[in-house]
């Protein structure tokens, strides 16, 4: 049984979203202006700190319970030598996540984070998407469902990862499905393709976009038949964040990829969403900027798992210390700006 | 009695420098190309920890004991109209610094930080330096001792910050003095000047270095001349972490302004440093780019007290708990590469 009965009611879902709480926004903005420093002068932390209240609606905004949440997927897309790993590495690393062995797993440690691994039928890779719809429309919804329901109620901010060999192949094509200049364009080395990987990866890309031409024009379609089960999840996880209004980080590549169908389905679908960091992979700059996302972190780092956003997680406990730490200019005693 | 006796004294060593341990850096990079993840995946943070292994002289690393050394000085040149501040601010800033309530207090709480805050005569402004040298050598080598003998001797990694008001115009004038372009390539609006007031700056900075050119060949003479104490103090205590081979993190504008003199006195002198962040002051980024410095982020932050660096060691720490606590490919039972 899924959440959605439908692609239509899915994208209805989509369409039927709420906006912030601009009057928290607003009472962090007063204090921000009160504090012992220059007008603005912590720049993006002071952003970040509005940010996280007007989706939360709290003033000073909370990061007691910051979740992580990490899906995994396996691609059918593999059997055309688009990976330097072998497929079994996505569940081999679900297990290392499981262990504690994994940079998520101590990343999340530093950052007082949760997590929380899922995967997604690990045993029944999508379809080949060169071949066909990389899922049915069944198969889709499902996923989407696992993600919409991976949310626990307490969350303050939620963290969104990816694991699957072979997903920035899926990634590069539902990117060039939406923004255009095929596999080209958005193909890159992934986990450490040569140059002849990456050149078969591009031609595998521009293969499905042909194949799926038909349906290019419909977001949902795209993530059903281009992208993957745990792109799907992360859709649904980033939408049910959304209809709940609480903050969101996105990952590197794969995960911006998962949630561009809800940007082209809804231009601010994406404002409850920031970038933790701009990835070394290639497509994910020019991913960025088609979806006028702006990454606090730019480490090339290209790993995936939800690493690079969990990172930024320590900028956003960091803004929020300053934001409720620190003394106003009349408790200090600090003179204003020069008249 | 300072630690050097003159000029000559504080270049010989200056020039006198130790380099890394090549061989501490060599095992974390065996030990990073076990881990599971793709190799250089995780970018600048494997680098990050290559980078404080080669200074330690340890494998792995330690960040037991962090150090955030803010050294504050007034400034003469604050005559002429050049900050949004009043002088006294440096003094009251300092005694919020002591009471818990600036910035700088909350990060260096989130990074796990001791925090020492250093003023250094701030009842003694230095010479306005449109009229007169900023420092004689005397108070110049005192200023610079200071920072010298700042770090205690369990330094793991030393944060270097300040506070002083008009310092943007001093590290303005530093830099213009060493890289060209006068005032206008290198003032910016500081803690908040208007257009005149950055036009004013400009043309403060270009009366000064025409004062004084006839020391702008020399480094350490530009140093005294055109900086400030807290600046010679920063130059201090890179300084005395380099002859330790401590690595040092350093804040923004004025911080990299101050260890400027030092790389134009040896062109590798920086090797030890990383640039913590870009501030949003303009001359930052010129500056980082002539002197070769890469910032490991980029927040538009513009408030000094080594704001930015304590942030960067919030990556440091994460770094770090990557290389140790991730299981290798053979723990794991993770396959590698296909061949």
């Amino acid at each position: 049984m899924t959440r959605f009965a439908s692609l239509d009611e899915l994208r209805a879902a989509c369409l039927d979203l709420p906006g912030g709480h601009p009057e928290a926004a607003a009472a962090v903005a007063r204090r921000e202006s009160q504090l012992t420093k220059p007008p603005r002068s912590l720049g993006r932390l002071e952003e970040a700190v509005a940010w996280l209240s007007l989706w939360q609606g709290k003033s000073p905004p909370r990061l007691a319970n910051v979740e992580i949440v990490v899906f995994a997927g396996n691609h059918g897309v593999t059997a055309q030598g688009v990976s330097a790993y072998p497929a079994e590495v996505t569940a081999q690393m679900v297990a290392n996540f499981a262990n504690g062995g994994a940079a998520i797993n101590q990343l999340a440690q530093v950052a007082d984070a949760e997590l929380r691994v899922i995967a997604l039928d690990l045993d029944h890779p999508t379809a080949d998407f060169t071949q066909a719809a990389a899922m049915d429309e069944a198969e889709f919804l499902e996923a989407v469902t696992s993600g919409y329901e991976a949310l626990s109620p307490e969350a303050d901010l939620v963290v969104l990862g990816e694991m699957g060999i072979g997903n920035t192949t899926a990634a590069s094509a539902v990117a060039a499905a939406f923004f255009g200049g095929g596999g080209t364009r958005f193909a890159g080395h992934g986990t450490g393709l040569d140059e002849a990987g990456v050149e078969r990866k591009r031609e595998v890309i521009d293969r499905a976009l042909d194949r799926h031409r038909a349906i290019l024009g419909d977001p949902l379609r795209v993530a059903a038949s281009l992208g993957g089960r745990e792109l799907a999840a992360i859709l649904g996880a980033a939408l049910a964040a959304r209809h709940r209004r609480v903050p969101v980080l996105l990952d590197g590549f794969v995960c911006t990829a998962a949630v561009a169908p809800l940007a082209k389905l809804r231009e601010d679908a994406l404002d409850h969403a920031q970038a933790g960091h701009r990835s070394a992979e290639a497509g994910h700059r020019l991913l960025l900027e088609e979806l006028r996302l702006n990454p606090l972190l730019d480490l090339s780092m290209r790993l995936g798992e939800g690493s690079g956003a969990a990172l930024a997680v320590l900028v956003l406990r960091a803004a929020l210390a300053c934001h409720t730490g620190m003394a106003t200019f009349a408790e200090a005693h600090v003179s204003g700006k020069d008249a």
